[in-house]
C-alpha cells in the first residue's frame, strides 16, 4: 500500500468481441471465478484467491481493448482525499456512483495524458475466497480450476506522454518507479513499472503514439511449475501464445504472454522482485533493455512487444 | 509499506555465544554478506539482495537471544511523527544516535509489553546486492553461496500481554492483523502475525510467560525447491533442524525451523498469502491451530514450538 | 529393464480391513483410478500414467499388510525361463492361473526367505493412460485429482534374512545393489535397495525379525512441489503423516511417509538418483544411516521407521 | 537397460573450432567437469554425477558437429555378442583399440544408414561423482557450478534412411520405439525416439537428406526450477537459445535448445516420461508434430528445428 492510501489494482473493463468465447476463455481455461452478470450484459469475475467481488469484468464491443483499471484505496476518506489531490494536481476527474459496477462503490475516474481511463474506489463487496476464515486449508479446489490465477497482478498499458504519468502517479498516488526503459535517444523513460506496494509493478506505462492501448493484464501463479502448467492449459486449449515460459529481466519476473480470443493480451506472471520505495530503481538502457529486459533466456525483443496491442 | 511510513523489518540484533561459530554460520551457512565489524566487536550482515548496509546483527554475549528488532521507516519526518505518535499513545521512547549500529541514521527505541525492544529508523546506508542498478541479471554468485535467502523476512517474538503489543501495531504503528490464535479459551488472542506491507506478516507474537523471549527469526527463499536446497545445506552442515520442511497453514508459507550455533531458531520461508489491509483476518482457534496451523501436512503441533526460545 | 527381462513392479495386493475407506482413500485421496472389481470383492486401481489394468489390487481382512508384490516381465517366455531359473537356485515356485487377478495372465509366485509372495507376471491387459495414443497432450484431468501419482514406484518390505534376498533378485532376476544400509556390526547388510532399471530402487528390503512385514509401497510424483501438494491433500483429508516432505539420504528422492485408513504405510515419492548397474553400490554405515539415510535435512531416524510394519 | 546389455549413451566427440572458447563454454558455462586432454589437444569431460571418466570429448576442427556418439554395453562378452550379432544383420564394423580414447576400453563402431557413427564399448575408467560412496550427500558444490547438468543424456541425429537406423536399434540393438512423427505423407516414420532404458529416449533421429548431421546434445536437469536457472546462466554468458524454456509435446520433457561457440546445439532437459517397453509407441501426425511435438504450449514448429543442424 501507497502512504497515499492507494492499495492495489483492484478491477479491469475489457471489451471482447465475442462474449461467450470469453466467458469460456476466462471462466474455464484461464479459470477465473463468475461472480456476476449485470443489466447491461456484462460478466463479473475475481481470481480464486481475491477477496473482492469481481477484478475483471468483460463487456461485449466491436474492438478489443480495456475501458479502464481501477485502484481500491483504503477508505472513503482516502478517495476524497485522493480526488481533490488529483484536481489539485491538475488531473480533471469524475464520479461515478455507486452500483454502475455491481457491488462496487463510487468511484472517481479520470483520464491519463496516455489516454488511459483510470479509477479509484474504495468500496466493493468481500465475497472471500472460498474458504473459511476459520482454519482455512491453504487451497481449494479452484485453485486447480484451469489457470486458476491467485489474483488480477497488473497492467502494462501503452500510449503517449509516458513522462505526464509518472507525476500523476508518484506525485500524487503515492506510487514509487521500480524500474524503467531508456528510449535509444538515452534520456527519454519509455517503459515504466510502477508500484504503490512491495510487488515489482501494479501497472506499468510503455510510449506509444497511439493512445489508450492495452499491452497485456497480468495474473499472479504462484511458482514457475505453475507457469508451466498455464502454458499446458493453453495448449491444451488452443490459446495462441505470444513468448514463453520465460524470465523477465525486467522485474525478474516467470511469465507467458498470450491473447484471449478477441485478441487482448494476458499475462501468466510468478515472482518477480519485491522492491522498497528507498530502493534507487533500475535502469534498462534501450540495448540491455533488447538483449535482457523483456526474454531473459532468449535476450531478445520479441517483435510483438512493441507492435501488438489492443 | 503502512501508511504511516513503516516500510519493512530492518535489522535484527542477536546474541551469540561464540562469534567464530556464528560468523561461519551466518556468514558460510546461511550465506549472508559480511558487511562490516565494529568497535564492539559486533558483525554485520546483509542478505544477497538487500540493498541496506546490513539486516543482521551479532553480538557476543553469555546467553542467546534478540538484542532488538527494528523497523524501518520512509524518512526523518515519518521517524518524528511515529516517535510523537508512540509517546502520545502511552509508549516510552529513547534515541540512540547515529553511528551507534555502523551506517545507520538515529533510531527510536521503545520497549513492547511482551518485553522486546523495538527500533525505528529512517537512514542507514544503502551499498546494494552486488548487480549494477543498470541493465541487471536476475541474480548473481551471491543467490546461491549457502542458503542465500533475498532478505530478512520477520521474526516470531514470545512474551507476555500480547493483547497490549496489537494496539501499539495497530494504532500508531500502522500495521493490521493478518491471522490469530485464540487461546483454549476461545477468545484470548494467543498468537497475532501483523504486516505492514501485503507479506503474510513482517513481525509475529505468541503469548508467553517469560518477556523478550526470541521464537525465530526469519529468511525469505525464492522457491520451495530453495527450502529443500536450504535443508539439504543444514544437513550438510550438521546445523539442528526443528522442523521442516514443511508448510505452515497460518500464512501458507514453506518453511523449515533449524537452530543457530547458540540456539536461536531460524526459518528459511517462502511463499506465503498476500494479504491487504482490507482484508478480514484468518483467525485459528486451539485445536485448528494444533492440527493445521504450523505443519500443515503433518497436522502436529510440534512441543518445541512452545517451549523452545532464547 | 533387467537384461533378464523383468521390466517393472507391476501391481501389489494390500489388505485393508475397511473397504469403503480404502476405495475412498486410494480412489479420491490418493486419486488412483478403480479399474474393475471383482467376484471376490477386491478392488483394482492403477495410477494414472500408467498403462496396464491395475497396479493396486485391495482385499479385504482383518489385518492390514501385503499379499503379494508382483512384477512384469517382458514376455511369456522370459516367465518360463525366469521360472526355470528360480526353481534351478533352490526357490520353490508355483502357478497361478490366468484370470485370477482380473485382466492378468498366469502368475508364478514364490515365497522370498523375508517370507514375502512374490509374483512374475507377463500378461495385464493394456487400458492405457486416458490420452490418445496420436498427437498425445502431456496430461489430463486425472492428473490432478486427488494426489495422482504417475505409477506404483516400488516397495519397501521388512523381514528376516535378507542377506539371502539379495542372492535371488541379483544372481536369478537380475537385479542390481543400488545402495545399502551395514547393520551397527559393520558387515550385515541390515537393508537393501534394488533395481531392475535405472531407478535408484524397484524394491528395498530392510532386516526385521516377523517375516512378510510392509513397511511401504511408493508412489511416484513429477516434482518436489507434487510432494508439497500431497502433504496438503493429506492434511485435507486428515491422512495420517509419518514423516515428511523431506529428502531420503539413501536414493537422494524426496518424499512423505503416511499410512492409509488401515494403517498401510505409503509413501509419495519423487526423483532418486538414476543409477547404472555398472556403479558401484551406495553404502550406508549404521550411524551414517540414522543421521543421513532417511530424512536427510532433519539427520533423524524416526522412531517407527523400524518399529511400524504391517 | 536393453535386454540386450546396451546400458546407456556414454560418450560423444564434438568437433568445435575454436578449442578455448569451447573449453570455456563447456566446463564454465555449462559446468562439466573437465578430466583430461590427451595428445592429440582432445578435452574431456563429464557431467557431475556421471561415474565413468568422461562423457564429452571436444576436438578442434574446422566446421561442427559430431564424429561419433557411443553406448556403454554391461560388458566385454556383451561387446563381443552385439559386435557379431550387427555383422549378422549386414552392419560392417570396426574395432578400435583401447586407449584411443582416454580411460576407454575397446571401441567396436559402425556407420548407420543415417551416416552417423556409432560405437559400443565396455570398459572406461571410474572416476566417481565426487561424492564418497559411504554415506554420501545429495549433490556436491559440482552441483552448481555453472549448468551443472546430472548426466549426458541422449542425443537427436539428423540423416537420410531413418527407418533403416529403426531396425538395427530395435533389431540388433535392443533398443525400443517410445515415440515417432509421421512424415506428411502420413506413412513414414520421419522421426523416431528410441529407448535402451525407461527415459523417453536415449537416441533420436530425424529424416535429413544430409548424413551424420547433429540436431542436439542433451544434458539432464533435476527440475524445471533448474532449466529456467540454466536459461538465465546462458543469458548472463549471452550463449544464444534457440527454443525454451518450454516443454517438448514429445517426450513430456521441459527443455533449452541453445548454441555452443562452434554452432553445435544443445539441450538442457528435464522429465520426460518414463517408458517401458511393453507400452505402445506414440504418434505424432506431421500436423500434431507441428502443433504441439516440440514446443508445447507455444503449439508451433519452430523454423530452426528442421534447418539448423551441423
Amino acid at each position: 500500500m501507497a502512504m497515499t492510501g492507494v492499495m492495489r489494482p483492484g478491477h479491469v473493463q475489457l471489451r471482447v468481441m465475442d462474449l461467450a468465447a470469453a466467458s469460456h476463455f476466462y471462466g474455464d481455461v484461464l479459470g477465473l471465478v463468475e461472480t456476476g452478470r449485470d443489466a447491461q450484459g456484462r460478466i463479473y469475475y475475481k481470481a480464486w484467491d481475491e477477496r473482492d467481488h469481481s477484478s475483471v469484468v468483460l463487456r461485449q464491443a466491436d474492438r478489443a481493448g480495456l475501458d479502464f483499471m481501477g485502484f481500491k484505496v483504503r477508505d472513503a476518506a482516502t478517495l476524497e482525499r485522493l480526488d481533490s489531490d488529483l484536481r489539485a494536481y491538475g488531473v480533471a476527474t469524475e464520479r461515478i456512483k455507486a452500483g454502475d459496477l455491481l457491488e462496487t462503490g463510487e468511484r472517481v475516474r479520470f483520464e491519463l495524458p496516455t489516454g488511459h481511463q483510470i479509477e479509484l474506489y474504495a468500496a466493493k463487496k468481500q465475497v472471500g475466497n472460498g474458504l473459511p476464515t476459520l482454519n482455512p486449508a491453504p487451497w481449494s479446489a479452484d485453485a486447480e480450476r484451469g489457470i486458476a490465477p491467485l489474483r488480477l497482478d497488473h497492467a502494462l498499458l501503452y500510449g503517449p506522454h509516458v513522462d505526464k504519468v509518472l507525476g500523476i502517479f508518484t506525485d500524487v498516488l503515492g506510487f514509487w518507479l521500480t524500474e524503467y526503459v531508456l528510449a535509444p535517444d538515452g534520456i527519454t523513460k519509455a517503459a515504466l513499472w510502477l508500484s504503490c506496494s512491495h510487488k515489482a509493478h501494479d501497472v506499468a506505462f510503455v510510449m506509444h503514439p497511439e493512445p489508450g492501448k492495452l499491452h497485456h493484464v497480468s495474473f499472479l501463479l504462484e511458482s514457475w511449475e505453475k507457469v508451466l502448467r498455464a502454458g499446458d492449459i493453453m495448449s491444451m486449449n488452443k490459446v495462441q501464445v505470444d513468448m514463453g515460459p520465460t524470465r523477465h529481466g525486467v522485474t525478474r519476473g516467470t511469465t507467458i504472454y498470450a491473447w484471449d480470443p478477441s485478441g487482448n493480451r494476458f499475462e501468466t506472471f510468478c515472482g518477480g522482485s519485491q522492491p522498497y520505495p528507498d530502493w534507487e530503481p533500475l535502469a534498462w538502457d534501450w540495448q540491455g533493455f533488447q538483449e535482457g529486459g523483456l526474454d531473459y533466456p532468449q535476450r531478445k525483443l520479441h517483435e510483438t512487444f512493441l507492435s501488438v496491442v489492443t
